[in-house]
């Protein structure tokens, strides 16, 4: 039976997880502070439209658009405005309205956050740009609206099984704290088991020196490799290793 | 004294516990993110279907049927709607309910999730089928409905017993969030108590890869074996190892 | 000065708490699931019976009496139905009540829940079976009742101390949740304070195989083993083994 | 500057805290579970009538009287009721109360636990029998009575001052539950602060047998033994062996 | 692309992270008691306007002026007051509101403390000085004015963005308790994720001997060291090697 | 720059830390039980008059100013009474009104708590007085009069800065429970971060003995020594040894 792949545009990834994502998946990216999250997040928005031609929608919860596009211009060179002025790439604009600053992006929600409201907009956006990636960065924010892991869980699985019934592939962040970044793989716990796959990014010190690693902990429909991989943060972005790290 | 054994459908597991599961027993299948719970539980029903012509019910809490069907095509090729259009296999979709989102299943839980109602629906698909057969998928989210231990335990327990009443054989999963996969055997820790057996799913990085194995914690009214297997996820789904891993 | 003492039934303890529980005293069995902790508290009322002539109450707060009966039976060949029928065995069936499902058990323990009506009810049958022997099953069952640890200390103390009082000797179980099972002795902790011994049963995976294992923590007015004892469940109920276990 | 110094009673104890108790002073004896703090207070008690002429008064809050004289006569000989007689001894029960069951034992303290009465009962008590030394087991018993931390401290400190302005001499017992017994040195861990001396009891296993040893954590005014102790539970009671245990 | 620059004017550090901070971006520096975290926070302030002539607003919450200007002039020999009088640097106190003390600063902050209103003053001194940098010490002692998670992540956040906005680059610092000292990063663990960077200030015994390094957890848009670094708190303030410690 | 330092009067202490304590800070004496903080507050006070001929005020929050008096002198020979005829120490009680119990002490704080009144009282008495040096016994016991950390921290750093601006240095001791007694620093760990100095009392058990150590954790405006020192309470009170403890 063909499953169709979505490739991922982070380099190295691809082979390791059977070509790319299950179209229609959501996938989990985890890890503390400094591992990349956003980058890989991004990559996978921009790589999309440089690479392959498909359109993609990011949804920034805290960090300011003007800021980010900044900054992934200062560090990999990504022009996203390029591809924003033709259409291929939407940054949709949440951390406005939860900062009760001003903006004048083009796709923004306004406040208060609420889910609904956020999966309307996912919902027409996606028609209207005939999208077929959409990032999250970061599902934590999203989860710290509400009280209970009850809900949590419910909204995030909300969010995810309205993306998959668009057909889009998604990718969404979640923050570690430094002091559990070894040990666990989400900051609410819940998203671990509804999302359809997870890659944790880890940045680890030993002897003194710092590494980058990820694992893939789970790939739903895929035969994925059972290895942990070094990866480095380049100027072209994120770029994982084939070989094992011991 | 003659004890009626129900053969598991997971190769390689039968000979581990004297057979198969004790008839009218409910096993926790217990894991973290990416073990294969629900693979298994599927199995169970899937290759109770196909291998032994028993009729089982699979009842999912969170996951849409859909995507539940096709993955497990799009995995093993297993042709889940086959059995179910035979009358062999019911997927009961409490997810709908859940998310508040429009399903044309043929079993629906409808909203709000209650235990009352949801035993009365199992009664009544049990009898409809004549079927041997349940599967829980997951335990984990239907605990989160209540707010103590004494509640989600009583419930629990309430469910066990009342398809051990109905003579069905049932697998119960229930997830452990990362961080306590290797210490912890269930979310909420009351599980372990109110079942009758307890296999343990594990996903363990040693030296940079990961291995998956299986322990048997526990199993009332059986010489199980009291080692750890190591068991992979195969194009034909679950396979069970006899050697000890070690 | 002489003490009276009760032979516990189970193969191999007598000689390791100087001939078997103190006359009156209440002893706590702990351990993790699947650590035999039901058995222990059945095979002391069933053996009794058998081997001593000694009526004995079986106290269930959740598992159905009818499984109860049928488990034993199938593992251990234990005709409890016989016992009960000369009038030597009597299991009160507190589950019922708990899960609100009917029965026909012939002592039984309705609903609401409550500690005096339980006492009431255990001093009624203590007299008319002239029993010596109580099992209660379990204390951790019982606890959750109760929402702060000044009563439920207050209660289980109040239970021990009639039990006492009524001159029965009584074994109480108390489950510890498996990521605690090593470094506990009950659910509440205060049962270790309030009960005259304790004997904690173990189920630990050392290199890849799990090993039963039980130890002596406390044992009031004795002289007891102070080595941790390898035992087995066999087709016969536990066996305790005199040799120590490294 | 000469101190005054009350004897312990506990063979072996006296040379490693500088020939005894100061005088006035409040001692806590911490432990687990079956590590002998019971036997510790009431031998303290004992031999103080026994061999020193001493009058003492053992306030017990949750054990019955009755069970205590027997199993302190049992294990050790010891014959309480003799002294209580001649009114070397006298046995205030506050279990009775707390349970709600009759007594009729001479000195008891009725219902509800309330800490003026308590302090009214030993001021009382102590000028009527012109005794030295009191014996409280067990501060956690009482501690449980409050709610918050400040409470349980400025209690269990009225409780030692006004015991120390009496002038007499004080054990008092303080639980750790099993699973804290080696890394906490008691249950609410004020009482670490308000006593003038910890006497810390142990029963540890190592390599598959259970060690009893103590260690003096604290003894105001007073230059005391750094070691760790090895003691036993003789059929004369407790034991300190003067080497130190490695 | 070149990115804009500013000297951290903590002697050694800047080679390390690219030749400065990145302009507008907000830094935590995160340590436990004793590691000097506001001596970076002030020297960052007073370089800047010793060597680079970059005015400065330094936030004291909790520690009065005149002893922060004592102690840095008696430890380092820094003449605060003279910068200030040029009016390279002001010294905001927000601590006289905090403690209901008087002060007679110049810059203060009223009662009760308020973002809108911190914020407000913010904006307004950093046109009046047209300053270009700011230390806030510390994020810890802001944080607690707050009750939950979801607003300290929220009001750091906003601090943060306003600041970029404002064009000024600023330090932040955040305590960690000594307990968590090395494997935690700050105290609410939201500070990680919303600010563009992290140097984690570190003072660990290793037998018998307390050591001071640092290393970089998090610089965006930066290709920074990965090692750990040794530092010293020397006569001229913090001077950072720039050899790896192992 | 000069820097006013004032003796300790803990032998052996000045010379690692630049002389003494820097006037007008806030030391914070932190230990687990029986480590010996009050002795240290004491001694810094009673050295002071003796050695120095500074006038000091001790304010005692739980210990009755007699048994505190009756200690030192039986322990180490201080004659305080004598020095408190003399008008050079003053002992605060504050535990009369935290007791509820009488006292005829000549200094007095009545009940209720309240740091306004505290406050107020220690200008007057240190005018009163002319004091140079005050100790607190204990910040512990006055942090449990408030409710959340916000406060503590406030009410902390209120009392630090009232002393430092009367002019006089002083030390304040803050209780570790035994069971983290290695691990912290502080009771609320709010202590730490509010004062200026933090020095760390140590006991503990290496293969069966006791040893005593200390460690300058934080030490503003000074050099001082990085290595942990053996320190051991004689009959002239603590005395600190220069070598380091490996």
């Amino acid at each position: 039976m063909e499953v169709k792949r979505v490739p991922t545009g982070i380099s190295g990834l691809d082979e390791l997880i059977g070509g790319g994502f299950v179209e229609g998946d959501s996938i989990l990216i985890s890890g503390g502070p400094g591992t990349g999250k956003t980058i890989f997040a991004m990559q996978y928005i921009y790589k999309g439209a440089e690479l392959y031609g498909e359109k993609g929608i990011f949804v920034t919860i805290e960090e300011r658009p003007k800021k980010l596009r900044r900054r992934m211009r200062e560090a990999f060179g990504w022009d996203i405005e390029k591809y924003e002025e033709e259409g291929m790439i939407a940054i949709l604009d949440v951390s406005a309205a939860r900062l009760g600053i001003p903006t004048n992006e083009r796709y923004v929600e306004f406040r208060p956050f609420n889910m609904d409201s956020l999966l309307e907009t996912l919902r027409r956006l996606v028609r209207e740009l005939n999208a077929s990636r959409v990032a999250i960065d970061s599902l934590s924010a999203i989860g710290l609206q509400y009280e209970d892991e009850f809900t949590i869980r419910r909204e995030i699985l909300r969010l995810a099984s309205v993306l998959g019934e668009l057909g889009v592939t998604s990718v969404m962040t979640t923050e570690v704290p430094f002091s559990d970044a070894e040990t666990r793989l989400s900051k609410f716990e819940v998203e671990e088991f509804v999302t359809d796959g997870i890659i944790a990014l880890s940045l680890q010190e030993r002897r003194g020196t710092q590494e980058r690693s990820l694992i893939i902990r789970k790939m739903r429909s895929s035969e994925h490799s059972m290895k942990r991989h070094r990866f480095d943060i380049t100027k072209e972005g994120i770029v994982v290793y084939k070989e094992q790290m011991v």
